[in-house]
């Protein structure tokens, strides 16, 4: 590993130069430190200062997340994290982090610069500008529902998506449903993708037909449901599975405006099991993520990271909580749209494609013709 | 949780006899000791005994497996289990058995009279009968490559197949091979089907064509290579990649023995990292599985379970370990065969349902066309 000698070499400057640009020293120029950073990171220097003051720092950070109060998502999340990361006398950071804050400076250097010995990376996108410099990090970094290949670095830490995707979905198969749609989440999500081939898979494995159309991308809030719900129902869905608790409350919400009741005329689950979902009307069937689990595990991952132990993939049990939001089926007219062949081509095409599957497919074909 | 009290009331005998058939005393029947063991079972009945003489057991059930030496698969991953159990006090039994054995006893009965607080399974095959019994088992359990559903008790410790996989895959490509065979391991393994799925994904990737005769189960031994080596070698392949260290062993002499030199002629890779790997001729380029690193979280995830965290699925980093068995590809001409085509599409269908895809694929296909 680089010594603080090492970097002084690279840079042509003392060894006290370079420490005072580690420890953020006020008596050198911002330019001079920004540089010592830089190469501190590159050349893959990590710091020893916690042995001097007993304190270890673990920094979680979270983005696109809710976490304030007991009753949003991030909340348990954090507390578990705290829960278990205290026991071993860390200091933990709970930081909010913009798009903007992560193009303001690398995330080693950063790290580095704030004395951390690992990180809990919670509600990225995969937009977010971190998520590339994930692949190549080296300090110990636990994702929430990412995953980022080869790095021994770095793990990921989620709910089983697959299993809790067939078990709704077998709940409704065993109520008679038949035309199940899916409503997911957002298209830029590793969890949206998860759920989607989860659906497509479980869909396939009880024998029913997929149907494009009623297979979607949505967005994680509940004003999803007013542009998708609508022709769920045209073409006779009896059940609608939901990518989370937001876009369950707002496919409750638009399928009473259609004057349709739940669950006698059609079934809704949800994702998540928030805290709400036992207040709503009627009170969700959904599938339980046990956040004070997670936030527990990402801890204990992150120490098996820190202790170079490469967990790389880390899943837990989901729960499907029967609620009152799921009965029996009951079969209703379809209302027949004319529909534009190759418009629904193309949806099937880029449906496909989103779930990496397409690919395959035609591989696998391509080998039958040869 | 259900009392020695419950056990006694339900059976309609006194509690000293439930205590006594519990504990293995001798002045009872061997048919009452069994009912008390069985009734115990079914009424979800635990162990406190532990918590008299401080002594907690666990225990490690292997089948299938060499483990006596150090050159052999299992013998690292006994010890990282031990290593990591022995810390928090643990008593550790190793017990190879057979199908016999657990035909005589079934797993939760055993470990209820036995007084384990829980196990790690090692080297079963989908076909070993307690594996149906873990789907139900009331006892902490850890599965070494083996996945079962929804049991909170039950979790899955593997290599990541499919990150090594593509790791090896895309060496090969790298350095131009396009005719790429895949001898894999038995049908009737988990991971077999797992590093299957990884080929044909990661082949589809990298586009290229999947040639079903060049995509085939054998078995976790050397000699699977030869009957399926001369005939990846007349379809021209330049690369073989090995569902184990033992495969690509057998493929290496194999190629030699036809008059084939590796790697000049045909690039061959492995998969686990065997200490035999490095002392072959040529050393074996091949896809490590950190063995002591299996065993250690064996036990940390087993840990996990005993404290009611249901992690389900965790997976390690694998790392390819580039030797001499790989080179740049040298194209061959390509001896043709002919050969039935009703075989051929026979043989595709069969390989597609034992990879669980044609469900999906006709799946799929029929909402395309619907």
């Amino acid at each position: 590993m680089a010594t603080i000698k090492d970097i002084a070499d690279r840079l042509g400057v003392s060894v006290s130069t370079v420490s005072k640009g580690l420890n953020g020293a006020k008596d050198i120029s911002e330019s001079v430190r920004q540089q010592v950073l830089d190469t501190a990171v590159e050349m893959g220097y990590k710091s020893k200062r916690r042995s001097k003051d007993h304190k270890k720092k673990l920094c979680l950070f979270i983005e696109n997340m809710d976490f304030e109060s007991v009753n949003q998502f991030g909340y348990e999340i954090i507390l578990g994290f705290k829960q278990a990361a205290f026991k071993e006398r860390y200091d933990i950071t709970v930081l909010p982090v913009s798009s903007e804050f992560q193009k303001n400076e690398s995330y080693d250097t950063y790290m580095l610069r704030n004395h951390y010995s690992g990180s809990f990376i919670v509600g990225f996108s995969l937009e977010d500008p971190w998520m590339s410099q994930f692949q190549d990090t080296k300090f110990p970094t636990v994702l929430l529902d990412n995953f980022v290949e080869i790095n021994k670095n770095v793990a990921y830490i989620g709910t089983d998506s697959e299993e809790g995707i067939d078990m709704a979905l077998d709940h409704l198969y065993k109520l008679g449903h038949r035309k199940i749609a899916f409503l997911d989440g957002s298209v830029n999500s590793m969890i949206s993708d998860q759920r989607m081939s989860a659906y497509l898979k479980s869909m396939a494995n009880h024998g029913l037909t997929i149907d494009p159309d009623m297979a979607v991308y949505g967005y994680f809030v509940a004003d999803a449901a007013k542009y998708h719900v609508p022709g769920f129902i045209d073409k006779g869905a009896t059940a609608i599975l939901c990518g989370n608790d937001l876009i369950a409350t707002g496919v409750i919400a638009e399928c009473m405006t259609l004057g349709y009741r739940v669950p006698e005329d059609i079934s809704v689950i949800g994702f998540d099991d928030l805290p709400v979902s036992q207040h709503l009307n009627p009170p969700l069937t959904t599938v339980r993520q046990d956040r004070l689990e997670l936030g527990k595990c990402g801890y204990y991952i992150l120490d098996n990271l820190m202790q170079h132990v490469s967990l790389s993939k880390n899943l837990l049990r989901p729960q499907l909580v029967l609620r009152e939001s799921t009965a029996e089926a009951v079969e209703r007219e379809v209302i027949k749209h004319e529909e534009e062949k190759d418009s629904v081509i193309n949806q099937n095409v880029a449906l496909y494609e989103q779930t990496s599957k397409k690919a395959l497919i035609d591989s696998i074909q391509k080998g039958l013709k040869d």
